[in-house]
């Protein structure tokens, strides 16, 4: 080229994110569309879209998802028969016989590289309908169970990550370390170290958003900016550095061994790795 | 009397209880009536009754328990309006103008000296149903809000007494105090101090059948003996001794105050007067 010819144009920058695009699963689960949780929803799902990445959601109360596991999840099932849960599960999961709901969001979460719950901490968990879709979609077989994977860190589900975003009405002192709530991560640790890590999913910290109730406008455009770098760091931030089982750290009856943790580690935190 | 009369018949034995009459709700929520978890609930009863005691029983999978929250559960909201859930909770309760199958529940509970929660541990939590109970039945109002009495021990349901009793396929160690799935009683802090203490019920400590997936007969025998045992001293034994959260170690944004707790206590423990 010579100095007459217009240069050419700069190439496009570089994107913001230096992660690859991935694929992210969003559940959501509020029954009011014009709820903070919806909010939160479309923002990650637009924050996520624009930095490169595939975004699927399942909007539970909009999918008028089924909440309870009952016989019906289970065709194979004789109308007389006694249901067994966890062996009726395992084998509609291992026979491909599930009910098309359920296959269908197991197809999403394997399709996934990271699942984000977004939900309002109701009596301290999930919502019932998200309750009922961890019940009903980790199947024996899909989750957990004998013929996969052992659970903690090495389970079926293992390289994907998982984040909760939670609103709650109470103010962060009372679920901080000393709080009367219980700390968050204590609170959350049946899906953070339950299901999560159990079926091999890396969780990272909670997000959560406080005094919740009637948040004003400039306390949500907080949260989000706040929100936007905890989805940036999705696939970069460290998980919660729970123990494996298999690592060495605990006994054959699934114990901690003695003396593993460090001094004046106790409760939950037992099971997770020194910093 | 004389010699030559027979005797009279000896009294009655005293009943085996030394307690008095009370009225027990026990909520039950498993999809198989031919479960463990069903023969559970009817043992208790039985149990129960013959102890003198008045029961009542909500098979949430019988009743069909609807188990989302959403804008059916408040009549009085139109049908364009925005739904704030603790809002219309509320609302609805001071007005009593609640569904009819909440205001049912909350009237069994109101009735109750003790509730009991009977049910299988699935994903570290109760079945979506008994979450969905919980989620609609205790509304703001009833078991919560700034319109009853505070939190934690002085709670609306103060008075009452709360057990639950779960069955999990996973073994005891495993749930232990350095248990993979985390000490029983953290991994139920959710329902022991989240429900049960914040309403002001008083709950006592977890009864649980490890191993449950296909029990044997004796096991079986010796559960419901271990059982019968708990039963007996629902309004006897010590409940849990959680903190009051207004007896003088919170301070103001409900952080428990440095030096309250014993040397080595740590986590939620960290909510539990000294022994």
């Amino acid at each position: 080229m010579n100095a007459t010819t217009p240069s050419a144009p700069p190439s496009p920058p570089a994107p913001s994110s230096p992660s690859s695009p991935q694929k992210i699963l969003i559940v959501s689960a509020h029954p009011e569309s014009d709820s903070l949780n919806a909010s939160l929803t479309d923002f990650a799902v637009g924050h996520l879209r624009a930095a490169g990445h595939e975004v699927r959601v399942c909007d539970l109360y909009a999918m008028k998802w089924k909440a309870t596991v009952d016989a019906d999840d289970f065709p194979d099932l004789a109308p007389d028969e006694r249901l067994h849960v966890m062996a009726a599960s395992e084998d509609a999961t291992l026979a491909g016989r599930l009910s098309a709901d359920v296959a269908a969001e197991q197809e999403k979460v394997r399709w996934a590289d990271a699942v984000v719950f977004q939900f309002p901490m109701w009596w301290f968990g999930p919502p019932a309908i998200l309750k009922g879709w961890i019940d009903r979609v980790f199947t024996a077989g899909f989750g957990y169970g004998p013929k996969v994977p052992p659970p903690y860190s090495e389970g079926p589900l293992a390289g994907r990550r998982a984040l909760v975003s939670v609103t709650a009405g109470a103010r962060g002192t009372a679920f901080s370390d000393r709080g009367i709530h219980g700390r968050l991560a204590d609170v959350l640790y049946p899906v953070q170290h339950g299901l999560f890590w159990f079926t091999g999913m890396a969780p990272l910290e909670p997000f959560a958003v406080f005094e919740a109730n009637n948040l004003p406008a400039e306390e949500f455009e907080t949260a989000k900016q706040e929100y936007a770098r905890r989805l940036n760091g999705l696939f970069t931030d460290e998980p919660v550095p729970f123990r494996s089982l298999v690592g060495g750290d605990y006994d054959h009856d699934m114990r901690l061994l003695p003396g593993v943790e460090e001094p004046g580690i106790a409760g939950l935190d037992l099971h997770v790795r020194p910093g």
